[in-house]
């Protein structure tokens, strides 16, 4: 089954909405995440995280909404890697959106007919448990995304259900046969929105950024972030990434409650800038809240 | 196409080898680092991670391996979480692989004329640029592992190919096409042994452990890795993990070179015991050297 493409649907309707571009197709979380972030947006959803920032480096949207870090998987890599080394983009803010699978079925689907389970593998493994006790015979099949993975089930001939969202069933006619259906509650995913620029003080705001060192020796990184505790800077994520080079070469990721323009955190961000051969900030945006 | 399993091949010809649980199946690379490691033992695929450790807690194995980190997708999140809350098994060893994605087809298939391509998500991400170059018209489909790929690819009616390992070709009977098509060269995996203990000292060493604290404040960190500069022990690894109870609270995790025998090590160990409300140290080990 084939959806019209949402640009060839809301162009017409939404005439001068901004143009977000997003990690699709449509019926992902990330969907999810930009609707709730700008109901009235224009969404063009891409086939990747890198093709999401050429869409707005390119001026085909104005703001572009990507995935980087569930609570449960840790962080999305190729949205970091993407900020490390390929995009010139700013985050300008960030969505936070609680993770919830559910089993949709083809209408009138017997659910104790049902032999096949298709899913992303990460959704799969994610529901594991569920899987295991409601349906212990089934065979699970891998699909490319949640979305498509809706779609197989629409297309199956024998009975079947997929692992998706809400949004996912109701785009494609699936019926929700089980809500919520994740091994852990506690799941949720931090979006970022990438734009040419950050966003302004708001008195409530994180700023994220990476570094690293020429060399390494000890004491190098605790420099750094002595920086930051000596001007009462809150860090809130620290994460040291393989450089690409190879194992033991590092890039250092670091989240600071704060704007990049606050006195002391443009301070920190200064020192900081004398005492590694890489500094890149990726920008300074309200916390979220729900 | 079924293969023997392992343990029905091998039992018999290897009589009191040592037993090795891995993350299977056969053909993946977690069986390729188990027999880089091991090329004498008993080699026991499980389905999960989780299912590696559950091998070696119960006896079925002595020895377990499983991958925990990779150069460009970073750690291993399953890994990471076992270690950190689910198991009290150390860490003895690591293994580290160079990671080469191979074309894989039924003999006698013409390049040309193959349309679709199976693999894990992962691997296909891999080697994007590759598929899109050479066959730019093919359709990728999911597949659950790289070995269920070439399992697909060797029951397709269609012209195919899979993703995966040389030693998934000849399990499975598959020839290989093309050579190391990952996108890039640089993707190395590490790999650690789980077993009841860890490794006696041998003055190459790395450790590896967990900690968290009762509450955030500016500078907790720090005065941890302090602990560590001011004996001079190069930290090799540092990344704070979601705590799993919402997003916002950490658990570092940190690696240095050393073991936790070594005086200065016992002594900066003991120190961060007295800061931390959480310490899991998970082993120390022998540096690889290939």
């Amino acid at each position: 089954m084939k959806l019209p493409r949402p640009w060839e649907s809301l162009r017409s309707v939404k005439g001068d909405a901004p143009r977000l571009a997003y990690f699709g197709p449509a019926g992902t979380f990330t969907e999810e995440a930009a609707l709730l972030f700008e109901p009235q947006a224009q969404l063009l959803p891409f086939a990747s995280i890198a093709a999401v920032a050429s869409a707005v480096e390119t001026g085909m949207a104005e703001q572009g909404v990507v995935p980087i870090e569930n609570s449960l998987e840790g962080s999305v890599t190729d949205t970091l890697d993407l900020l490390i080394h390929e995009s010139d983009l700013s985050i300008c803010r960030e969505v936070v959106l609680p993770i919830r699978h559910h089993l949709l079925v083809r209408p009138g689907t017997q659910t104790q007919e049902i032999g096949l389970i298709f899913s992303h593998p990460q959704a799969l493994a994610q529901c594991r448990r569920f899987i295991e006790r409601c349906f212990p015979k089934a065979q699970v099949v891998a699909a490319l995304s949640t979305a498509a993975a809706v779609e197989d089930v629409m297309a199956s001939d024998k009975p079947a259900a997929a692992i998706g969202t809400e949004r996912a069933a109701s785009l494609y006619g699936a019926e929700v046969a089980a809500c919520a259906i994740q091994d852990r509650a506690e799941n949720v995913t931090r979006f970022v929105v990438l734009a040419e620029h950050d966003h302004p003080p708001t008195g409530h705001d994180r700023t994220s950024l990476c570094f690293a060192f020429a060399e390494d020796r000890p004491g190098a990184l605790c420099d750094v972030l002595q920086e930051f505790s000596q001007r009462d800077i809150n860090l809130v994520k620290i994460e040291s990434r393989p450089s690409k080079e190879s194992l033991g070469r590092y890039i250092f990721l670091i989240d600071f409650e704060g704007h990049r323009q606050d006195a002391g955190a443009a301070e920190a961000l200064a020192r900081l800038r004398e005492k590694v051969s890489l500094l890149k900030v990726f920008g300074s945006y309200p916390i979220y809240a729900a």
